[in-house]
């Protein structure tokens, strides 16, 4: 299996990614990881490989930058390591891309120029989001690849992110629930209230609505929403979480100010503490095309990438792509079964597809 | 002038409703309280007030309970203390209406009896938000009573927002932006794109788009959103909230069994210090109906319901209704004239009205 990494994505690039991709071809076995970028870049940070590392490096010369609008990037820079590793991945070279880099620009890459598996009308993004430690991870699908959706959209990222939670998280019979503003079915704009139906009628472990706040208590598996939605949960959870930090600090502050124990404080107040391990989590997965595309966050260590590296190397293994286009056989079976049996079916669900 | 409060709504009513609605009447001179929902129930909350206090008992029989399906509540109990309290508000008995009760029947029961604003397409609920301690509160509009917005919802969200933080909030000059997943003009969702225009064009300081994780920065003073996504913005706030208290919590516990001082933990950890006073912002109006009506935290206290009294009445007293009319009127002959003047301005704004 080859993996190719975005040497040069990241705010820590391309140290760290390439430190990363080192562990992981020296410690994961079976994976052989081709490093995107500029060579002369790269390789200065390879001196301490092993020869007969399963490690190789592609030259690509542009880079995207992190701040970079992503239509404008992919215009102007058809040699960056970012189109460069989506490529590979398109002409079958490789098996899976890896990516800390500008993620607008990775997913649009992605969603422009690899294919799309068979039945799948858009792909994407699955987030795992840390719930309750005890808990566990929940999938936010989509977070931000499909801004405004249909309701065959949200049917198959429910069934994509049940695939995905079962076969990559490890949760046995995810419940998939839909982001909702209310637990009853009455509630919901249209485009909740229309999926509702198609999710209860796809045959996985449909558990309902749930809130913005009960996705952090374990309350499902996977969590289905628009792209917009998505994007807006993750980034309030992140921002709420760099607020209470600060609030923290200032709390730590007027504690040592009034004569406190300035360690106790800040051992207790460890960033560790209050986020957890909030952002290990090894990226998350572009669903839905021909191939395996993780996003890293743009901050990720050399751990966050190997991390990332084991990740799509899992999602390659458990076949996770095959089992999504398995599913969507069954989804259009079941949809046309449906439509010949059933005409209020067809009138709730049909027309939408 | 005169205020309902509904005595029954939240969960420690009775008892801290009155409590609080009693504070208000002894000390907040001018407003006169008018105290909704079960005689016998109320009255025993009453024995220290003293002769001469501006507050009475309005008698309602019916009681809505938190977690009743709104609908329901409102077709069976036309006799609640919810349904009374915003009948005395439309036959103009009284000037404003606060309650901690179901949120829900609330602001169905407001938006179904009370008359909206002239020119007022949409009410909308505006949420104060806390950002940094320094930098104050982002109003949210709407958080809820609109799931499903037309461009024209946003424009008179953002105009009413601005309205209530500069005359209640106290900002001059407020920062009026658009909710979005991402900085540049070319992200964000049709709605969102169509937005944009009219708010440029609306003669407020409109700053453009904003992220999840920049309404906790202090980036704008009304952040504007259709209510599926406001209301999803508010509960993942609460719910990372709460979740980092459980994580903290945690840490507290492992502190201590490996011999950490408790006192000092609990000192450092108190929800004070987590969470600042994030909860104590005195309720969220409904905008855009003629009357003033607050809706306040199921738990809130009798403090919360005393600094909910004190917004009523300063919404009130600051005209926040005639300045919003007003500038309806305004936005309503500038677009006159522009689609008089523009067809390109007609084109893109007008047909959605």
């Amino acid at each position: 299996m080859k993996i190719a990494v975005d040497a040069m994505g990241g705010d820590r690039a391309p140290a760290e990614i390439v430190r990363g991709a080192t562990m992981a071809a020296m410690n994961n076995v079976g994976a052989e990881i081709v490093l995107v970028g500029r060579k002369r870049e790269i390789e200065p940070n390879m001196a301490d490989v092993k020869p007969g590392t399963p490690i190789s490096v592609h030259h690509a010369d542009q880079v995207v930058q992190m701040n970079e609008p992503p239509i404008v990037a992919l215009r102007n820079k058809r040699n960056s390591s970012i189109t460069r590793s989506v490529a590979l991945l398109r002409s079958g070279s490789v098996d899976a891309v890896v990516s800390a880099g500008n993620t607008g620009a990775v997913v649009a890459c992605a969603m422009l120029m690899a294919k799309k598996l068979e039945g799948v009308k858009r792909p994407g993004i699955a987030v795992p989001f840390p719930t309750d430690t005890e808990k566990g991870i929940c999938i936010i699908i989509d977070a931000g690849a499909n801004l405004k959706c249909k309701p065959i959209n949200l049917l198959q990222y429910g069934v994509m992110g049940r695939v995905y939670s079962e076969h990559v998280i490890g949760v046995e019979n995810p419940r998939v629930a839909l982001v909702n503003v209310g637990a009853e079915d009455a509630k919901g704009n249209s485009l909740v209230k229309e999926s509702r139906g198609l999710l209860k009628d796809a045959n996985i472990n449909f558990v309902g609505s749930v809130e913005g706040q009960d996705l952090f208590k374990g309350a499902c598996d996977v969590a289905v929403c628009e792209g917009f939605v998505g994007n807006v949960i993750l980034k309030v959870a992140e921002g709420m979480g760099e607020a209470m930090l600060r609030w923290l600090k200032a709390g730590v502050k007027s504690y040592i100010a009034g004569g406190g124990d300035k360690a106790v404080a800040e051992a207790l107040f460890s960033k560790q503490n209050v986020l957890g391990n909030y952002s290990e989590y090894g990226g998350a997965p572009l669903l839905g095309i021909d191939g395996v595309c993780i996003i890293c966050h743009g901050r990720s260590d050399a751990n966050a990438i190997h991390n990332a590296i084991k990740v799509a190397q899992k999602v390659v293994e458990k076949r996770v792509n095959e089992r999504i286009t398995e599913h969507m056989k069954a989804l259009g079976l079941r949809w046309r079964l449906s439509r010949f049996f059933d005409r209020d079916a067809d009138k709730q669900s049909g027309k939408r597809e």
